[in-house]
This record gives C-alpha cells, structure tokens and sequence, in this order.
C-alpha cells in the first residue's frame, strides 16, 4: 500500500501539504527502481495469455490487491481510489474518528483511468527494459506499486486545492462561480515551482538510482561524470513524468475539485 | 512481491549468485526505507484489536496477501517461502519450464519463524519512530515487504551452498557425510567477505536514505560530514541487521542444505 504517514487529524497547512508531496516523490521514484529491476515482461499484460484468469494477469493482480486493501481500509482516505472500483468489499475497520478536512466533492474525482492509460502506453516502455525473464506476478505487484504512489500523489491535489482555497477564498471564488476551469487553471499554475519540482526529482533519481559500490568510492567524489553514468532510471524519465503527467493531472484534479467547491 | 529479476534458466554461476545477492540489498534497504516512513504502529500488531478480524490486521494483511501471491505462482520459486504455510491455495499458472537447479532438499528449509521473530521483537524497533498514525493497513503491507526481501535473501543461501558445492564437491563431502556442522559452518565462513558486506550495505543506506533537496547541493558534495547528519533508516542499523541477522541465517540455510545434498 501506498501511504506516507499524514495524520490527516492535523490542520492543514500548505507546509505540511509540500512536505508530504515531497516524501511522496521519493516513494514514486523507489518504486520505479523497483519496477526497472523486471524487463517489460508483456506477458503479464495479455489478455487470455493464462486461461486460469478472466483479464490479463496483471488485472488479476490489481483486483485482488484491490479488494484485500479495500477490507482493512484503503479507500476510505480520500486520496486513495481503486484502479477497478467495480464491487470492492467494504473495509472491516472502524471509521477514522477525525473529521473530514475536503469537500465531499473529492470522492467523486477519480481520474486513474488516464493513469493507467499514460503508465502502461507511455510511461513503462520509458523506462523498463525489453524483455521477458517470466516474473510476471512480481511484475505486476510492482506495476501496481508505481500506480497507486503517482496516483496518490496526483489525488493529493485535493488537499492542495483546499488549502489554496481556504487561504485567499476571494481569489478562487469569482472563477468558481464563473465555472472557468481557464481562469482556475492559471491561478494554479506557478511555472517557477514546476521548474524546481522537475529538478528536484531528477536530481532524486540520480541519487537513489545510482550503482553503490565500496570501489569506486573516491573516485565517486571527486569525478561527477564518472559517477553519474549508469542509473537505474533514467532520471530525465523521471523529469518528464512529473513534467507531462503527474504535475498537469495534479492541477487537473485541483481545477476539478475547485469548480465543485461551493456546491 | 519481492523477486529481482533471476531467471533460473541461466546456468548457476557464483558471480550471478553474487549479483543477485548485492541487487537485493537494495531492494531491502529501500523497503526498510518505506517502512520507516511510518512510526510503529504496534495496534496494527494487536490480536484482538479489531474484532473484524481473527488474529491482528498484521496477520490478515499476510495471509490474504500470500493467498494472492501463491495463486499468481510466486512459491513455485524455491526461494521463496510463505510465513503462513498452511492452506495456500495452489498456482494457478503454468509451472516453469525450466530444469531445477537446486537439489529438492531446498523445499522443506524454511526458517520464515526465525525471521519474523527478529524482524517485529528486535529490528523494527531499531529503525521504526514511536508512535501511532492510524495508517495500519499500509504499515502491515510495508512490514510484509521487508520481510519478503529479507526472507528472500537468506534463502537465496540455497543458490550460495549449491554453486559452491558444484564448485569444489571435494571440501565439502566429507563434512557432509560426517553430517559435521561446524566443519561446514568453516568451510562457508568468510570473514573478510562478511566485512565488506557490513560496509556496503552502510553505505548504500547513506546513499538511499539522505534527504536530497536542491538546495545544500553544493555543501553536500564537499561538506561530508554535512550531507550525512540524517538518514531515513540509521546505516549502523542496516550494517547490524546484515552481521546479527542476514549473514548468519544465510549461513544457517547453507549449512541445511548440504547436510541434505547427497540425500
């Protein structure tokens, strides 16, 4: 499962909202070091390729992840929504005490539909290998892994439309009450953070993707070049996801849950 | 799941067996990485705790889990071994096609007890913050994770004893006939190697646990002492875990598996 520790019984703040998006980064880039240590393995996509399972094996997988993470609780965090929503068992835990902190209107924005879609079609062909070395059911665990961490992050756009909102209301509300997803879009959009978010993940996937050895050791100080040759991401990949999916996705799930604000 | 890719078909080499062994410690520092990001937890360890379910969410999060995992064929692999054993639903994928490697002594050594012992009563409190944040279901799902690679990764031990064994059967028959344990505890045991491990596995927790922002970029390169103040999962831990726990398992499951080999 998914989640960063984030009381959500704290405030909100806009502080705490960056910090846990910025923990969350380092989750997603674990997680596809992770994935890369499998090739592609597109056996694990093909429908009908095991005649045991009704889908593909990697459906498989994610229904029954799924179903198990929806009975101890998984999706009753807002940000956390099922790939296969379609009759999911109720979770077996009591409530969370805490009151909510979003507008009911956050349960009803689900956009992994075009998560999916960018992660197997453009994402994965990026930065998995090609290949087929037969750990499907490893793959596929791991698929799952990168799925729910960049869709997490990308719901987590709730609580930084929320936090926005509740700090200059007066700003979004002429937008809202207009249902101008323009207007709300550029008062969302901070070109210099974005800039800084892609650097900084890059300079992330450089960091925890590289190959450690105790060799190269002193060499690896003093020759930058040298050491940062081979990664086990390609940490321009990385930029390019958060630059062309997770950072337009996220603002899209803000102007969504924005125009529903004041419902 | 936790698997690397290692495809089995490829002949047994020592310097694969190697490989695979220094790839999966960074899958395990990684996942205790993930684990430390949340504190404790210790309800989710309660029997009882939530009458919803039999034992304690731990518990239900692991068998349902390993339900899942074995139907999508992840205990065909010797290698890996369920914590609950008993009443595994069978594979329902096709069984790999490739010859065995190891001789079938490998199946009946699992020692998943002993490592779930000292991974909740003596590990997780070294590198796990007091303390509760309600997250439960993903603390279970990320202590399954550390556990799964580091059971992984002691009985990957098999691989270990079958090439050395392949490699000079001479050395290692008499003991075996002898059915002497400490004389193959000897013949395994190598303490400049056990060193050098200790001071990779530190380093690669240095390297994957720092907190990377854009902003000490340049004190970090020259300022060593600087760059490594706090790291996710204290490195002197992970070096004790390898020394106290891993080496000497791994050694254990090789010292089974030979007695056995000439059955």
């Amino acid at each position: 499962m998914a989640a960063e520790s984030n009381s959500k019984s704290d405030i909100l703040t806009l502080e705490k909202v960056r910090e846990a998006l910025i923990k969350q980064e380092d989750t997603i880039i674990s997680r596809l070091i992770q994935r890369a240590n499998f090739p592609l393995n597109s056996p694990a996509y093909d429908e009908g390729k095991f005649p045991s399972f009704p889908g593909s094996l990697l459906q498989f997988v994610v229904k029954e992840t799924e179903a198990l993470q929806s009975k101890v609780g998984r999706y009753e965090s807002p940000e956390e929504h099922p790939f296969f929503p379609e009759s999911l068992p109720p979770s077996l835990l009591p409530l969370p005490a805490n009151p909510p902190v979003l507008h009911p209107a956050a349960g009803s924005i689900n956009i992994n539909e075009k998560i999916w879609e960018f992660y197997f079609d453009e994402l994965l062909p990026l930065f998995a290998a090609p290949g087929d070395d037969g750990s499907y059911a490893s793959t596929a665990s791991s698929d799952l892994d990168c799925l729910q961490a960049i869709s997490r992050r990308i719901h987590y756009g709730y609580y930084v439309a929320e936090v926005k909102f509740k700090g200059s209301p007066q700003d979004y509300e002429p937008a809202i009450h207009d249902q101008d997803r323009d207007s709300l879009m550029k008062l969302l959009t901070f070109v210099d953070v974005e800039e800084m978010v892609k650097k900084r993940v890059e300079k992330k996937a450089k960091v925890f993707g590289q190959e450690v050895s105790l060799v190269d050791n002193a060499n690896a100080k003093t020759d930058k070049h040298n050491a940062s040759e081979k990664y086990k991401v390609d940490p321009s990949v990385v930029s390019r996801l958060y630059e062309e999916w997770i950072m337009p996705l996220t603002k899209l799930v803000q102007v969504e849950y924005l125009l529903r604000r004041l419902d």
